[in-house]
């Protein structure tokens, strides 16, 4: 996480800077700075918290110069406050750095520059950047950072001013992803591409161990050998209207209004002459035969489609799934071979432990299918096949389309890959796709039926612990409901496949205790009420979301949210919707910054 | 759950129903019952709570009969009120019945009876049993008795009363636990046999629906067509002694402390020069070798040690392992065949979810090979492989030394077919061997060092939210830390992959939330560490459970408690006992009930 900009140019640099923050906060908000280059010294502005105090600071004192970096932290090592706060500034004045990701040799590197005589004021892991390029410092800062990152061990997308270089800058990365923008007369250097949209289309978008020499008119960049590198130009093809808030009071309530559109504009053209077509993919039914396994490897709301998917790829074509949280995967030694393929699925393609498992898998012979909403980010790269989501840019740090395109995408694999195989009858198959078209129909409906949520949700924003309970497709639907909750109202849920909660947890049931059930699964309703049943005799309250036929559910549950009867296969891109609703009203009622919860940030580019 | 017992013979029928049930009350404690037949009448007690409000009444009005039924509750249909507490009678007040289990038809069977003039006063599916064989009696009541089960879906142990009956009465069984226990001029009934172990060790243990008929000098047994069938008498060969708290203040400190023992008890008998003899167990390499696949299946806790057991199996064996919730595995029409084998993991081997998903995968044709506790439960009469845990029988219902001894076999499991397939050298195996050989005196030295537990408990026992946080085997672990918390305190507590917490969950963590941290993992220790400065950066309260050699730990964690320094590989055995000790003095702390938890019961044997 964290988010970084860079400016030179022939305007002001604070006001551009701390507007490119402000695109990039979704990605940390402990704290940020801006450090400026002006009349060859560096000032850096800097404190705990929001944006919004940076701003005030930088309004009462705007420093002048034309060149400057700036940071949006998200806290790794070192307890959010001023000291802590982006840029860093080595001793003796020269050398400002903003940093993302997590230098994971740092102490050692610290003892050392101990020894050196650098003196250390705060607890990041990004100071001893900012010294280490001092000490490497004899005249040539783009040596300097070269020597630097040479010795580093770990993640880092960096922003360098020196205050020898009047008219330069340096950037550098690995791991975290960077962006540079070429504008004219001016250029740009940011995490993501939103936060320099207004200035300009053309970007480079950096490889690992690459390092960048900014000026007003010029951009070079080098390889950690010192070798120039050419790269081609990439045309960002959406427009920053996109990613603004268009009247609604926030970003999240924006996308959820949303998902009927990006989940058209991911299916409908994979579908031609009723068939599926998935653009790029090119996956035979050979192929799909040799496969012994499919790996499916993702982070929180990712990971929760992946269970999604795992259900589905299963039921329809018959090839054994493994879910997998991509920080665990990489570590316990899977038993992966070049027979297998893996799926991994994000949001913004970076998500570093996700990138990591992708490259841990290729290692091992795997083909790799992403599904990935950002085009050009790193996971899309460095994949073998890429299936785009195409939701749009997702500011709200709590996913919400997103997470309905990815199920729809993994739908079409499921039911592409059956087909293939022979495993679905061509019937069935059509029926499937038919019903996957009339989704955003059925979500459209359910967005506007949202008064019931928000009645609920204002009754008991109170509530201090609250469980969901599912069976089979519910069972990974209420992990991501309880997931959505937990992210913006703070809430402590827990999510609980439904025959499981006997074995313990029921205990935490008392009088009054929310426990809310998805069941939308026809052939497990028997089974959910006797859970309900279970759980009321214990004196909870039940909200269920259930299909408008299921009569029974009204005698069990305390409220029903009803979705339309769509097939039991595909409710979950239906039935998310509520619950997304059920989080974002709660969080709402209790008064909390729905766009950015506390502790978050939108891309999680540290392990 | 729910516990039932049945009395004939020469004694007052009372006090030894009340004697049983005491014996049985870890099955269920919302409310209990007694029927006693005297003098021609049917005279029911009951009463909502524990035990000792029902012994109260009975000691204020003794009924005088030798022939009872008496039934202690686990509520499903219907909150726990005196109403809805068994033995429920027929509105002629001919027949009264006790019953564990779900009526799966009782809705459809109560319209029925409620047409043919029967009057339902109680919320519980139990009732209709009692009416349908009023129905069906004409002066037979084993006839009444068949008859009703034949036509009742669902699972049921019932015992059956018969106003007309002085000298006899009937039982009946389905999927729910139930022994009958041979004396000298009496009979018992008893879901469980520690209800019956002071009167006789000679039982007959119940097939799916045979129906027992009952007098002091004769036990007959039929299957539901009528015909008599003949049984082994099963002869119990633990004591009573083992029964019983022995001088602590609770069974679940007393389980903890016998760990050391029943690790050897479970570990020692299997190990003959050096290898490993897994007793009755005939699974060749060639077996192993054709295995596809193995199934770990499971719930709660056993659950727990099944997340164990795949990550050992995969490291060790490279056979690939999927770990299920049964009550998940059954609906999810897994990929199984007649080529996997399922591993069946239960401490009382009557988990009914888990029985279901024995029988699901033996129709599919796999080899099931379960890990059990108690010798002739149902789940090993129908495993293919039975190794047993001498864990000896676990009475708190949160389960400790059955948990750990559940890892012993696993551990032994894995081992064995790992060199029986060559996967792992002849050093290696005997130094493993070695390791679980020792864990024993490891865990000694675990409880003689409590004390910082019990400050650390006494300290913070006021927590609303905790989080444990484990990667690979110690994620695993902290999943069984939560649970045990949970279960016992009522404090909601969460398990998270360490790498996982930041994509959502980190939200909740505030000023003083309590962060559990197991780090027995040598190649996951840095991980953690930042794991650990990331949450304390938002203010937590970090405990981390770490081997003495680990000196880093103490410099990022508030409070370390330390384990000796065993392999990592083996460290879950011994590592776990800190966290059940965590759970069991927070619970004391808050005052709670420590072996009997509200809600739960020991062994569940609803859906």
């Amino acid at each position: 996480m964290c988010g970084i900009v860079g400016y030179i140019g022939d305007k002001n640099a604070a006001p551009i800077l701390l507007n490119g923050l402000k695109k990039l906060e979704y990605r940390g908000y402990d704290s940020a700075g801006v450090a400026i280059l002006d009349d060859g010294d560096i000032k850096v502005i800097k404190c705990k918290g929001r944006l919004v105090n940076l701003e005030e600071k930088v309004d009462n004192d705007t420093p002048g110069g034309k060149i400057g970096i700036g940071h949006t932290r998200w806290a790794t090592h070192g307890e959010p406050n001023d000291l802590n706060s982006h840029p860093h500034i080595s001793n003796s004045g020269k050398i400002a750095v903003v940093h993302n990701g997590i230098i994971e040799n740092y102490l050692e590197l610290k003892e050392f520059l101990e020894a050196e005589g650098y003196k250390f004021v705060s607890e990041t892991d990004t100071e001893v950047v900012a010294h280490l390029i001092d000490y490497h410092y004899h005249g040539d800062v783009v040596q300097a950072v070269i020597n630097s990152i040479n010795e580093i061990e770990g993640s880092y997308a960096l922003g360098v001013l020196c205050r020898d270089y009047p008219g330069k800058f340096v950037a550098a990365r690995k791991d975290s992803p960077l962006v540079v923008g070429l504008g004219k007369g001016e250029n740009f250097i940011a995490s993501d591409i939103p936060a320099i949209l207004e200035y300009t289309r053309d970007v480079y978008i950096l490889e690992d161990k690459e390092i960048v020499l900014l000026s007003d008119k010029e951009v070079k960049i080098f390889n950690n050998y010192g070798l120039a590198v050419q790269k081609k130009v990439f045309k960002v093809n959406w427009d920053v209207a996109s990613a603004e808030k268009a009247g609604y009071e926030h970003f999240m309530m924006k996308e959820m209004c949303e998902e009927p559109k990006v989940i058209r504009d991911t299916v409908s053209p994979r579908i031609k002459d009723d068939n599926i077509v998935l653009d790029n993919i090119k996956i035979t039914a050979d192929d799909l035969k040799n496969i012994g396994k499919i790996y499916i490897v993702a982070c929180g709301t990712a990971y929760h489609a992946g269970v999604v998917g795992k259900y589905i790829i299963e039921k329809l074509a018959r090839i054994p799934v493994e879910v997998d949280v991509a920080s665990e995967f990489r570590y316990r030694d899977p038993l992966i071979c070049d027979r297998d393929m893996v799926i991994i699925i994000s949001q913004s393609g970076e998500t570093i432990d996700t990138l990591f498992a992708l490259r841990e898998s290729k290692k091992k012979g795997a083909r790799v299918l992403s599904i990935v909403n950002v085009v050009g980010s790193s996971i899309a790269r460095e994949s073998d096949d890429v299936l785009y989501t195409w939701a749009g840019p997702e500011i709200a740090v709590a996913s919400t389309k997103a997470y309905n395109t990815q199920l729809s995408a993994l739908y079409l694999v499921a039911l592409d890959f059956a087909y293939k195989l022979g495993r679905i009858e061509k019937d069935y198959y059509s029926n499937v796709i038919e019903g996957l078209k009339a989704i955003p129909g059925e979500i459209e409906k359910v967005l506007a039926n949202r008064d019931t949520i928000q009645k609920f949700a204002s009754q008991h924003y109170n509530a201090k612990s609250i469980f969901f309970i599912g069976r089979g497709l519910d069972y990974a639907l209420s992990m991501e409901g309880s997931l959505k909750l937990k992210e913006i109202s703070y809430i402590h849920s827990e999510a609980y496949a439904g025959g499981e909660l006997k074995h313990g947890t029921i205990a935490l049931i008392e009088e009054g205790t929310l426990v809310i059930c998805p069941m939308t699964q026809d052939n497990l309703v028997e089974k959910m009420i006797s859970n309900i049943k279970e759980v009321k005799a214990r004196g909870a309250v039940v909200l269920a979301i259930a299909k408008e036929s299921n009569k029974q559910v009204c005698k069990a549950a305390d409220v029903v949210v009803t979705i339309p009867d769509v097939d039991s296969l595909i409710a979950p891109i239906v039935a998310v919707t509520p619950l997304q609703l059920f989080a974002y009203y709660m969080a709402l009622q209790k008064g909390c910054d729905v766009d950015k919860p506390r502790n978050l940030a939108k891309s999680v580019t540290v392990e």
